[in-house]
């Protein structure tokens, strides 16, 4: 999508066909600044550090992350340590896993000499299919869109309130729950987007925000206490978040608070959708709650707060008492039953396990496994 | 409550028995410094920066603010016109106007020069009603946990989310969610705090987690969108906030974000209690949503946070792009069905007409007034 008007993405390889440029996500939205990583360490650094973040970017970088290890040492045992190293960088994002799996079945019967140049077909051919997913999932979605425009007897803007941020930054171009949205603007629909703050990371102020402006895309950040009272006053036509875990029953692990805001959208008849490549589906879970681990991230995320100056320099403030224990997790459960539908590459589904394998039949207990 | 091992109130007369010492609570928590108001146009900037807050605090201070006026001009006029400024303050508030209504009964018919004592003598018995209404809250509200903490069958602490600051800094001592609270540790009871930041101005980070602090009570801060994620997970026995405005059916209207947590507490089975004395009661209104307006509070609340800086000071930092467009309700409407009680200073009730009725017998309709 468009950076001070010119169309770029969040991973692209740099100008030597070998390092990997990435937007370092920590400085915005108060600079915009890019970030070559060379070597596996910068691609580790990268995802943990959270400069690069969002379930879909996440596993294209650490696929890259293992092509400049092949680059350095093709053997397996680097082999192993590279997919070991990312693998251990964020518990949550199944993309990871996957991501790491593709690379491995890719590379490990490949002779030495081939691997690095494999490495980085494969990485580019995982960044390309997640663009072509999220254009999918934007023209899905751009039909609920339609189809709720539709249905308004008011003339006016559509109101859509997200959460986090799963838009262009957050996977290689378009995004998930924003692709949507850019489609809808794109195409001359009067859209408006409330954008979540998101705390303690601020992903909403600082990315969503960022993000939708430099596009053109009108929007209003909100505290994440807010979105209630906007569904309440009839102010929110639809929710779309992303999804960094769905199981295979349609239940939604998303950013910390998602789960607020399908509990404010179902007591408001308000559709409630999460957007997400397949890839990010974890067929082998049934329940969210009981078997997905919630990432407790450092508490500091919340009792700091970075921002810009007066002086135009970006700064740490602290926020609480020095004495005051801290706890962050990073993400919470959706149950299915408060998901109105599930917007993947291959359309719109019940989050249901019915849904998911009526697009996914492949899924389908006793289906042979493509 | 106490301050540094000393006990203290968020209001109280100066040393010279005439200027009116408040807590500046805009420099929690990093700073604890006091503040004589010797005006009325000191009291009134004192509600209007916040640096008083909470619907109790605000009411007795007005209270003094007329009084601060009564001494420099007791004429109709200056009453009037102490009144007006006074009630312009804030919208919200229900305390504010009831507050400045007894002043007015009070002075109104009173000789010119007995008018200044007279407001003295009843903001200071406004006060003292608060402080025996919030104790009585906390009795009630105690009650409350000892009963869940005698259903318990594990052991080991109680734990409470709360949202927003309605402890002794909203109010003149002992506060009203927190009441309950604090004679519960008072009293030798293992109990543990939830305290949601509050954003956008951070009122449970900075003021909450502060007093509780001082107090000794153990509490942890969490972002506003981790409660619903800690009932999910069992680690929230109960939730009690305060109340800016309660309807006469029960809705309560509180800080943006309470019916948030209202919804996951009845989502999860969580026992959630909001904490008021009468006077915030608006007998007036049957319907919540509709009736009572909201404050829209200026954006760069949320677009500005205020904390400390690595070297000691305190300063303010941008977190949101600069083209970006904010907005900021400060109060939502927690409809009544969400409400397990209410507690108040006669007891606690169910979150309805007849509830209410029910301790305030005197308000039934076609009971004589008071």
């Amino acid at each position: 999508m468009k950076v001070d008007g010119v169309v770029r993405r969040s991973i692209q390889l740099a100008a030597d066909g070998r390092s990997v440029e990435i937007i370092d996500q920590t400085l915005l939205p108060h600079e915009f600044a890019t970030r070559e990583l060379r070597r596996l360490a910068d691609a580790v650094e990268a995802i943990r550090s959270m400069r690069v973040r969002g379930a879909p970017l996440i596993g294209v970088t650490a696929a890259y992350g293992v092509g400049l290890q092949m680059r350095e040492d093709p053997s397996d045992t680097s082999l192993k340590r590279a997919i070991d190293e990312l693998l251990a960088t964020r518990p949550t994002a199944v993309n990871l896993g996957w991501a790491l799996g593709e690379m491995r079945s890719a590379l490990s019967g490949a002779p030495l000499a081939t691997r690095a140049e494999r490495a980085y077909e494969r990485a580019a051919a995982i960044g390309e299919a997640e663009v072509e997913n999220c254009l999918a999932i934007g023209e899905h979605g751009f039909r609920v869109i339609e189809a709720l425009r539709e249905r308004r007897t008011e003339p006016g803007r559509l109101n859509v309130l997200t959460h986090c941020n799963a838009g262009w930054l957050a996977t290689v171009d378009w995004g998930t729950a924003l692709a949507p949205v850019y489609l809808a603007y794109d195409r001359g629909l009067a859209i408006h987007v409330w954008v979540d703050e998101t705390r303690p990371r601020n992903q909403g102020a600082s990315l969503t925000a960022w993000e939708l402006g430099q596009h053109g895309v009108p929007h209003t950040v909100i505290s994440d206490n807010a979105g209630g009272h906007l569904m309440q006053r009839g102010q929110v036509d639809l929710c779309i978040t992303g999804s960094d875990r769905t199981t295979s029953t349609g239940d939604v692990c998303n950013k910390i608070g998602t789960y607020l805001k399908a509990l404010a959208a179902r007591d408001n008849s308000v559709p409630f959708y999460a957007a997400l490549p397949s890839s990010s589906i974890d067929w082998t879970l049934s329940d969210g709650i009981a078997e997905i681990p919630i990432e407790e991230r450092d508490g500091a995320e919340l009792s700091h707060v970075r921002g810009r100056a007066a002086d135009g320099g970006t700064i740490e403030v602290a926020i609480l008492p020095a004495s005051s224990a801290v706890a962050n997790p990073s993400f919470d459960i959706t149950p299915a039953r408060l998901v109105t539908g599930l917007i993947t590459e291959r359309g719109v589904c019940a989050a249901s396990r019915g849904g998911l394998v009526g697009l996914y039949p492949e899924r389908a207990a006793g289906a042979s496994q493509a």
